[in-house]
């Protein structure tokens, strides 16, 4: 009889993690006489802890492939990091008690760097524990800090939501400046780094278009440079577009959403760092302006989804299927770039020893030297990968996203299990 | 000789304006004989008040054809009203000038309540002026707040867009709650009526799917009833997802997006109604939340245009040239729906004098008894206005829109004018 495999998605969820769940469970279903059936973990991880199995194979084959377009995470994720071997002995045996109920010997982790710990940790439970189990991480992330792999999963859609939305509002802005607003402010996500600011300045292809001005958390905020710059660009273009991280910082290292102004309580403004960035350039130079927050918007996306994104997701989804049964632990498919113009890429695969707790940072030289904008080098990586579209279906003018049964598997075990 | 025509963009722009500016310069194209030149205001009124005209036929039939869709106001817009005839002769005395100085015998005035109102009075400085001009309304705006017409070109697209993101990011919602987010909340435009607000409600086509609160302006906001209503949400569905129209207010009427907290100089909060309404949930129920502020992002998605809404746009810039060939004065063409299912439309036209000033609300049948959703009702009216998409083209992974050469007419009036 073979194995069944595990399954969970980790994290902030994206707009392709499904499309990876898609290529994995199809590329599993290929194998029946390697592979059983594959059990997805309710809400990640929680759900080996807690046996709540969700049986796909109770899924039809139309579903499973609908989730290729279908964003957010089927099966629930969870913000949840398992500790180190050592000091939660419990959870890992706990782990090993559902993993042996239910004959499950692969494991498969779809998640981002907190994950990929996770999955490491997992990996060696065959050499400490004594239970045999190829673990196999799935990368996703939309902030794009996994290192050696090229990029994340996740990113490439989002990067096209912010560059195409960018460029949407300020033809906006640039009718009404004329006589209204001047200035156009967009909050995107990016607490500790700047890829996805970044991926703002993919609307910017000529002298003068929009975004004018990148706010970057890499770059401290300086409010005398910054006004200086929108003044210029409001003089020179008529308007100036702004693209905003919620991760900048003023010179004290605080973050700008929350350095600014309290409430009468005393409480931080809870508006985002757009507001407070709009709010400064009407006082000190007195234009009109509008700005948005995008939020999950941005990471759910769907509908605007990069195809290069949805292709790698998918491909990453299978490769990990593929890189189980060979055998290989402690391993996460990765993305490799073999050529930029035409864009190519393949599949490679790393160590999770050589992934797990390393933060990919943005590198200083894909910011422009004045820190409000990007570089050629920066341009060349990010452009390939929000190429292509992938419209999802729809129907009353809405794109129909599947939501899958999830029937549970049936429990084995008669013990709980209390989450700390 | 044929007179020349003057067509402008006014208001607040949207996905579409530029169909309605499509379908009415190539149909004006197609009647050479009757139609000279199409000028164009640059910014709306304001360009024909300072002589600055821009000449369409300068434009390639591409690049006219791109206009169908590209988001925004192509020759710019204005907020400018005139007065009255009697209280600012000089206005239309100057309009006289430049019409006179450029052969303009159609007026073409494209945009809401205030437009329209601008559209009929200079409508009557043929009889009243003594300077025969054919003027004709287009209409156009994402308030959806235009007499008569089913419904305004502009509108539809908002309304697709905004019913496709609250889907998506309730998707993510959905997948994040077990162990952190549990509340999504997602502020739309609408200042003055619900219409935005309420096509969210197309997202929720079966029990339990969001949105599972819209908070429409027409409602005044009771907090305690609200705070049930999301504690039940999430009692029953594990997460709660709404919609909050920037118009909300509370029994004072005052905008809760300004009612709420001061900061530390005493200013309103900054920003917007989402995180007020997010935060209080927080404060009273302990859940976490994410919310976003869409602004112009919604009614600049061309990436995500409704087709039918294009379509609409698009006839009715070509019904105004016909309505203008037929010599017809101080009308506006407009959309007459002959039935719902399945989904027919035709156009109509309206007398200005019937359109100026008159402001069409959403019917309060049109909302649930609750007072948190729509009906059965509402959702035949609108759910036929997002069908359909109308993907731009893109190139390296962007829409591709269009920047018209905009050249000026060369001056003919030694004369000079200021705006008030």
């Amino acid at each position: 009889m073979p194995k069944n495999a595990f399954y969970a998605q980790s994290g902030g969820v994206t707009a392709v993690i499904n499309a990876s769940a898609c290529g994995l469970i199809e590329t599993a279903r290929q194998h029946p006489d390697k592979i059983g059936k594959v059990y997805a973990g309710r809400n990640g991880i929680i759900g080996a802890l807690t046996e709540d199995l969700i049986d796909t194979s109770q899924e039809s084959d139309a579903d499973i492939a609908a989730l290729r377009h279908t964003p957010s995470g089927a099966f629930g994720s969870c913000r949840f990091k398992l500790k180190g071997l050592e000091e939660s002995r419990a959870e890992y045996e706990r782990l090993i008690e559902v993993f042996k109920a239910h004959d499950i010997g692969y494991f498969f982790y779809n998640g981002g760097g907190d994950s990929q710990d996770t999955s490491h940790k997992v990996s060696q439970i065959g050499e400490k524990m004594g239970y045999p189990m190829i673990c196999v991480g799935v990368p996703k992330t939309v902030d794009n800090d996994l290192p050696i792999t090229d990029n994340c999963p996740g990113f490439g859609s989002v990067a096209k939501y912010v560059a195409v939305s960018i460029r949407e509002a300020s033809f906006d802005v640039a009718s009404m400046a004329k006589t209204s607003t001047k200035i156009f402010v967009m909050e995107v996500m990016g607490r500790h780094a700047g890829w996805i600011a970044a991926a703002g300045g993919l609307a910017a292809e000529k002298e003068g278009d929009a975004p004018h001005i990148i706010l970057f958390p890499e770059i401290v905020f300086d409010k005398d440079k910054f006004l200086a710059k929108v003044d210029a660009s409001v003089k020179k273009n008529g308007y100036c577009s702004i693209v905003v991280s919620e991760g900048v910082k003023n010179k004290n290292g605080q973050f700008l959403a929350e350095a600014g102004t309290r409430d009468a309580f005393g409480h931080a403004q809870l508006g985002g760092v757009a507001p407070v960035v709009a709010n400064m350039i009407k006082e000190e130079l007195g234009h009109k302006y509008h700005w948005a927050v995008a939020d999950y918007l941005q990471r759910s996306a769907r509908h605007i989804a990069s195809k290069t994104d949805v292709e790698q997701a998918y491909a990453l989804g299978k490769a990990a299927v593929e890189l189980a049964l060979e055998g290989k632990n402690a391993v996460m498919p990765t993305i490799v770039r073999t050529s930029n113009n035409p864009y190519k890429w393949e599949v490679g695969s790393a160590n999770l020893a050589d992934v797990a707790n390393v933060e990919k940072k943005m590198p200083f030289y894909f910011i422009s030297e004045d820190g409000f904008g990007i570089t050629a080098k920066c341009r060349e990586y990010l452009q390939p990968l929000i190429l292509g579209e992938d419209y999802p279906p729809y129907q009353n003018g809405l794109p129909q996203y599947v939501v899958l049964k999830n029937s549970a598997v049936p429990k084995k075990l008669s013990t709980t299990y209390n989450l700390k």
